[in-house]
């Protein structure tokens, strides 16, 4: 366990406040631009921003998860729902800085599931996979939630997950040499952001199936 | 665990099927109206009948799940979708009773669901969250299941999720002051009920994000 | 647990295998269809491959999962995906050979299943339950992220659930009266196999509610 006290306590819990908001940010706009009501905000939050780690809870056997247990993880999605309910207009006119601050959310998250999940014994690649499944299951259950193909699966949007597989890839790399340090976990986090910004800024993409157009029809 | 026996055991067994049955019957009219076949209507039945109490069981580390070890929790909504199979035309026609019926289960569901997660040792906001997810929850299931958005997140559609915050909280202000008994937890579960049945009788709605027509496009 | 070992636990591992890899093929063909890239074509390849067995050991308090913790269950639906993503031209040209093995895993999966859920002490009921969910729930998790109605639910598919039901249903009448063997079993999964198949060659379905054309409005 000693694993998860990569910064003081009261630092990572700082840090994972941050992320939490940013991503209830996203989850509570897309709330906004389906039409929901407010409690469909509140709860369109609350999921982006805790689905992700509450999956990994789930999975490692850490019940009740921490998004059950902690007051804090708890209200801060209430409130970035209670921001976007008031300040919506002014929210979206600053997208691009939420996009930021949700790749930030994105490098926190993918490196603190992967440390939880192999200081609850998982494998490293477990554990890797469970940090990436921290850092974007959330929005997944967004976009179900909200009826929407989740974003992660679209070809037409920019690398999203790739930025935190290497954030989690270099986090197992540490832990199996055993230099996982606050500051080889914080290097992985910022390799994770940058990567995604990079993404964002040069419209990077996965490729799809080969020959595809050659015998798929587009739907 | 002495704080589940609210009622006697009987009376709370009686109470929680006839909560599984009316939401049963809500998921399989849904089923009929998505012209699913026998099967799809027995699965809709079960998911929104049983799946807001396994999710809480599964996050308060209750497994297997009441949903797997009674049997008259799994048949119940059995005898449902067999029940809307043979008559679905006639249960269509009585649509307010089973309404009516469906408050009371909310109202049932969100004191069980919140006494029942205290008991496992959550705090009281994470005790009154899984009461609220225990009477949504398989509604939001059985419309992801549907493939529509959830009616519980959509603005035109009377309030559901409030009546069952206001029973949810009224149980764990019980909890609080160490005053919950038979009669306060039916207190708690009629004001859910009875604040349904108003929501529906006066349409209430709650309101969307403020200034959302200036800048959003309708979808 | 010895009830796990029906087959030698090399056969049951090769088995597993075999069913997780033609489960992540369907998965990973219909990422294509839906124009997913590389890794939408993977997660979708690993949902629909381990989704199944993921929900039964999470009911049954098996955590870690089995998915998480075996690296062969993990690495074959990613194998299954490059397969998909080189050469899908030509795996939807023996569509039908695929379906064939799709058949042979859900006949796997409903036996292997029900046999788990058992040996961890839940009732006849509940372990053809799980059995069921462990086989078809990979492609319902699939259909949900796909942003589709699942095909499992639909009238229009032929039989799918029904050969797992009586699958399942043989494993826990063995189980009940002691007499589950590698044969027994064996038998079980080939009977799955087996309705399946003659449900896909003979168009099987299963009925829609009584008189629904009379009330219901087609969608």
């Amino acid at each position: 366990m000693q694993l998860q006290q990569l910064f003081s306590p009261s630092v990572q819990h700082t840090l994972d406040v941050v992320g939490i908001f940013v991503f209830a940010i996203s989850g509570a706009l897309l709330a906004v631009r389906k039409n929901f009501d407010v409690f469909g905000i509140a709860v369109l939050a609350e999921v982006t921003a805790l689905g992700g780690g509450l999956f990994r809870d789930l999975v490692i056997g850490a019940v009740p998860p921490a998004a059950f247990t902690d007051l804090g993880y708890f209200l801060t999605p209430l409130l970035a729902a209670l921001v976007v309910f008031f300040l919506h207009p002014h929210v979206e006119r600053i997208q691009t800085g939420v996009l930021v601050f949700d790749a930030a959310g994105l490098g926190l998250f993918c490196v603190s599931g992967t440390t939880k999940a192999y200081s609850y014994g998982l494998n490293l690649t477990a554990s890797a996979t469970l940090g990436l499944a921290t850092a974007v299951g959330g929005g997944v259950l967004r976009d179900v939630l909200a009826n929407e193909v989740p974003s992660l699966l679209r070809w037409d949007r920019d690398l999203y997950a790739v930025p935190a597989i290497v954030g989690a890839t270099m986090v197992v790399l540490c832990l199996h040499y055993a230099v996982l340090t606050p500051l080889t976990s914080g290097l992985a986090a910022v390799t994770a952001f940058v990567l995604r910004l990079l993404a964002m800024r040069f419209h990077w993409r996965a490729p799809r199936a080969w020959n595809r157009r050659s015998t798929v029809t587009e739907e």
